[in-house]
């Protein structure tokens, strides 16, 4: 929307005031008469905290106002205990802020993102089938230990954020999906998270395929993720004989083990279909595959893409552009810290009354 | 967002010079001091017309600036060649405006709601299997013919518009099914429609449930509305008897007619899992249920509703309000004729660069 002039002098006095910009005078050549003044963010201003806790590790980011998380951390941890994985934040949150030298009040909050459904106006993790933590009151919790503004979210939808704003925010409508412990996804629209009523939007892991399907553990039958998700496929696996873990079963699927091929490319043709489903649900401009079985493994990775070039889809919904996220292992850190900023930037704005 | 009080004089004075609101002046009783001067919209300044075409059928509406559709026609049409329903429209929709007596130039436009798959913003039928139309320039024939603005929308998209302003717009995140001649979806979030890239999300009958299913019209296997859909139900049906229609096959039903409760039956199932798959995507505040298999047929409509409240569906999704649509007949007519009215303000509004 437009923005009258005196609005706008507002809005730029109250950044000046607060340091939150700075003036720059780029003086061009020979150029006579009035030197223009431009406005750039002053980086230094303020820093928000991105963490992601999932099972045994944490990472922890410090994110200047220009977007760069310039310190960066992953420690493992050795226990899923709620009150110990607050400790741990505390501890590392802390000793990043030390670390890094910043005054705390340059410190405008700290986002933690995890997996499961996450009710982040109320700050409770509702459900983490992950870490097995039911109506936790995660961001009170944490609140209790550090002198910052805490905030709690869903990983995938981090994520997701962090995507959309490192690939230059060109896409109108983003979907990213992950295919791991579980399959989710998460879109975002007009440069915002899409969270529907309850922060539980692109739980496409629970979507029905067949009513007769394998049990789930949400209580249904044949969810979509009971054919893709790890644990699922870890378990069809080792029915007939026993295996450890997806490298387990990723190596015997290169060496043509007939059983593991089965289970790969039974896998693989789901997750195409989820890519399907997701497109005729959001009708996307990109989506972005993420996830262990993805990140961690080109084989399927390769298999995934394939069947869903070789699937006959739903013609018009061709039109989207299908990538493999582009972030690192820092994604949900990236997206956590970048979550804080947005919040602060709109607060910024409103209390200006523009 | 908070509005200077000059921007806000600005567009009062700007809409009571184009007549679109008038002063109300109200005495209160033994009040001393001076009289509050309200602003509410004169209904009669500018008028919108809405307009569905289907099978055999069109209908049309014009609505004034308070949301009422105060004249509302619906014909039988013989033909559904591109040409003749064409004419028909600029018969049908000339004749409303005479009809009503009213000046031309008060009409804002005419929106056209169709089912397929619609580019909005170039006004392409990109296809409507109903029609069997593809790649029409639907927006551009009846500009040729009509003095007005025109525009052509998907119906569902529509159908929900009307269904989200006529519930007082009391939830954040609206889905409308309808299960007809195909399934179909559309979402309402934060008070608009949300489309997608191409105007084609919210098309769950193209979900895919079984990668080795039922061969549907779109090339794929398996896809959602294979199992629920009219024809699809009807080839069911016709391989024992011949079954000429829905109503044929409902009257069996009811008889206890074991062939027609068991398609029924499995159709009921199945849409029960369309309605869990779109609240596994869109965490909706509601669910409205529409089409012919609902609004005509009071068995299925009890069935459907019965078997989702019989499923074990993901608890967080429980949350969500399942209704019938209240909508009429003229619901995509109101949808359409409100979608022409939006547009408008949103003009009016940009204009004046507030």
């Amino acid at each position: 929307m437009a923005m009258s002039p005196t609005s706008a002098s507002r809005i730029v006095a109250s950044l000046l005031d607060e340091e939150l910009i700075k003036e720059v005078h780029l003086s061009q050549g020979e150029e006579v008469g009035r030197k223009a003044t431009y406005f750039v963010p002053n980086e230094h201003a303020v820093f928000s905290v991105g963490v992601e806790i999932d099972i045994g590790i944490i990472r922890v980011g410090l994110m200047n106002l220009v977007g760069d998380l310039f310190v960066d951390h992953s420690f493992k941890t050795e226990t899923d205990e709620i009150e110990k994985v607050v400790e741990f934040i505390e501890r590392t949150v802390s000793n990043l802020i030390l670390e890094a030298n910043i005054s705390s009040d340059r410190v405008i909050g700290v986002c933690v993102g995890l997996p499961g459904l996450i009710d982040n106006e109320l700050g409770i993790v509702e459900l983490s089938a992950q870490f097995n933590w039911k109506q936790v009151s995660l961001q009170q919790m944490i609140a209790d230990k550090l002198p910052y503004n805490i905030y709690i979210d869903n990983e995938l939808k981090l994520k997701a954020l962090a995507e959309y704003v490192s690939t230059s925010l060109s896409y109108e409508n983003v979907v990213m999906i992950g295919f791991g412990n579980g399959v989710g996804s998460a879109l975002i629209t007009n440069g915002e998270i899409y969270r529907g009523k309850d922060n539980v939007s692109g739980e496409i892991g629970h979507m029905t395929l067949d009513p007769y399907g394998v049990h789930c553990t949400c209580g249904n039958f044949g969810c979509l993720q009971t054919y893709i998700a790890v644990d699922f496929l870890l378990d069809e696996a080792s029915r007939t004989r026993p295996i450890k873990n997806m490298d387990e079963l990723v190596e015997s699927y290169k060496q043509g083990d007939r059983l593991a091929v089965n289970i790969i490319e039974k896998a693989a043709t789901y997750a195409a279909i989820a890519i399907n489903n997701v497109v005729c649900a959001y009708n996307p401009d990109a989506v972005f595959l993420s996830g262990c079985l993805i990140e961690d493994y080109p084989e399927i990775r390769a298999l995934v893409i394939e069947k869903h070039l070789n699937s006959t889809s739903f013609p018009e919904a061709r039109s989207f552009e299908l990538q493999v996220t582009q972030l690192k292992g820092n994604g949900v850190v990236q997206g956590a810290a970048l979550s804080v900023q947005r919040k602060f930037i709109k607060n910024l704005y409103f209390k200006d009354g523009a």
